[in-house]
């Protein structure tokens, strides 16, 4: 119930940044910035920013600072969703309960408003108001981390090999891989973003790539089974997606029961690697069972 | 003839960088990355990271530790084309005398490569290499400079308007407004780079920036000139294609003669810029006159 609370208050707080930081609709790039909008601010969890701060909290660091941090990581998630929906890829018209963003604004805008929030998210990640906070080394340090999660090397690259897989034959180690690209790339960099934002030492930046780690492994395992078990209504996209286009998953290889015994073992894990911290590593703790539980 | 040889060897200097810099077609990504090279390496003129060497040697810089910086804006140059040419923006099926991208590695991949290419070039940006050069500070000032050059307020949002405007009847102000953020953007932020990395201070800064927004305005002029008077062989790339999709352009607002005029003078305009520089800002000189001469 507390972590509820908790989980309440900092989606808030992540809303009311993004909602500051965020270009507004006026002039002639209105059209532009709405697409963008619509689909950032569609209603998302905020877990990648949320994650930032807590690991920032772990380490007993105030988080103000880290707000522009925050909301570019929201940025580029909101970002690699519009361009995994285009018709060229998943062909999604559904997310979040609503249109995507191809849908309503078209998709060559669909494509423009995914660039621009990416960009953008480095011109936050490189904010004057993020150095209010950390060394311009660490501010560097955290950028290189985030550019090299989400390139080629990882969200992009992931999405690539996802795409080549569809209909084929891999292996389970071939999946793992897709998936610690895909989505545990992003997940493990905004946990380390927090790290660094904190000043982790050697061992507790460890410690928190592990977590991190973990709990993308976690995640992406609960995707897969709440594309199997939820309802499109539940999710606020297609359900059955993945089945439809053949995508190898977790289910896929094993079943439900096991399956889901494997994304338990993540979240233990992820929380056995918070062992060195104290009680102000609870909501990071709190938000790896979170994971588990979006599905039960 | 001392410029074109000049031209050459600064082209060989970010050609060999960017061999350098860039992943190699290897594993389980080679796909993926074939793709960034491919466009990567159509054999483009190199002008945007060759104006950021420019502006350094201006300032009596030595230039190689910015040459992960100068790759960077070739990789954000190279993904913008990408885009720009994909079926659902202006569909073109030949860049540089090469088909597209989409073309080659179909439109998911292309977007993919385009969406790795920015990726990456922020891991150039705040790459450790670059970091020998400069300060963290000026680094991180450049970053920000690039990112908003390139984002809803630049770049992608020229594009956005560029396409909004397609078959429209628009002002001639609007026409410079979508120039200056589609293309004038990232020319004036790739002379600001080499400002910052060789250390301007204020008025060269400001001398270096004007110089920028003029040639990145000279630049679009005489594309819009090539695209009138060139042949698809000449151009590399679809001749005619504005007037087709009835895009408003220059010679569209002005006959060929009067729109040739202004490009010389902004080209004048941008030398004027540089009056404050002595003899080592004679390549940012020739360069600025090389931009209109492409067509004459």
């Amino acid at each position: 119930m507390e972590f509820k609370k908790y989980l309440n208050q900092q989606c808030t707080v992540v809303e009311q940044a993004l909602a500051r930081y965020m270009l507004t609709e006026d002039g002639p790039l209105a059209n532009h910035i709405r697409a963008m909008r619509y689909s950032l601010f569609a209603g998302g969890k905020r877990i990648r920013p949320i994650l930032a701060l807590a690991a920032a909290e772990a380490l007993h660091s105030t988080t103000e600072h880290l707000l522009p941090v925050a909301c570019a990581l929201e940025c580029i998630h909101t970002y690699s969703l519009i361009h995994d929906d285009l018709p060229a890829m998943d062909d999604d018209e559904l997310r979040r309960g609503k249109p995507t963003c191809h849908v309503v604004f078209g998709e060559a805008e669909a494509i423009l408003a995914g660039d621009g929030l990416l960009s953008f998210a480095f011109e936050l990640l490189s904010h004057p108001d993020a150095q209010q906070g950390m060394t311009p080394d660490a501010q560097l340090r955290m950028i290189n981390i985030i550019a090299h999660a989400i390139g080629p090397n990882g969200m992009v690259g992931g999405q690539s090999l996802d795409l080549a897989a569809e209909g084929q034959a891999i292996s389970f180690e071939h999946l793992r891989l897709i998936h610690g690209y895909k989505t545990g790339a992003l997940i493990t960099a905004s946990v380390q973003a927090g790290a660094i934002f904190g000043k982790a030492d050697e061992a507790q930046f460890a410690a928190l790539s592990q977590y991190g780690v973990q709990i993308g492994l976690a995640f992406q395992i609960v995707d897969d089974l709440l594309d199997v078990e939820g309802t499109t209504e539940d999710l606020g996209k297609t359900a059955g997606a993945d089945a439809q286009r053949s995508k190898a998953t977790y289910p896929a290889f094993f079943d439900i029961a096991k399956t889901k015994v494997l994304a338990q073992e993540a979240v233990d894990a992820a929380v056995t690697a918070l062992e060195i911290f104290d009680a102000k590593a609870e909501p990071l703790r709190a938000l790896a069972r979170y994971i588990y539980e979006r599905n039960n």
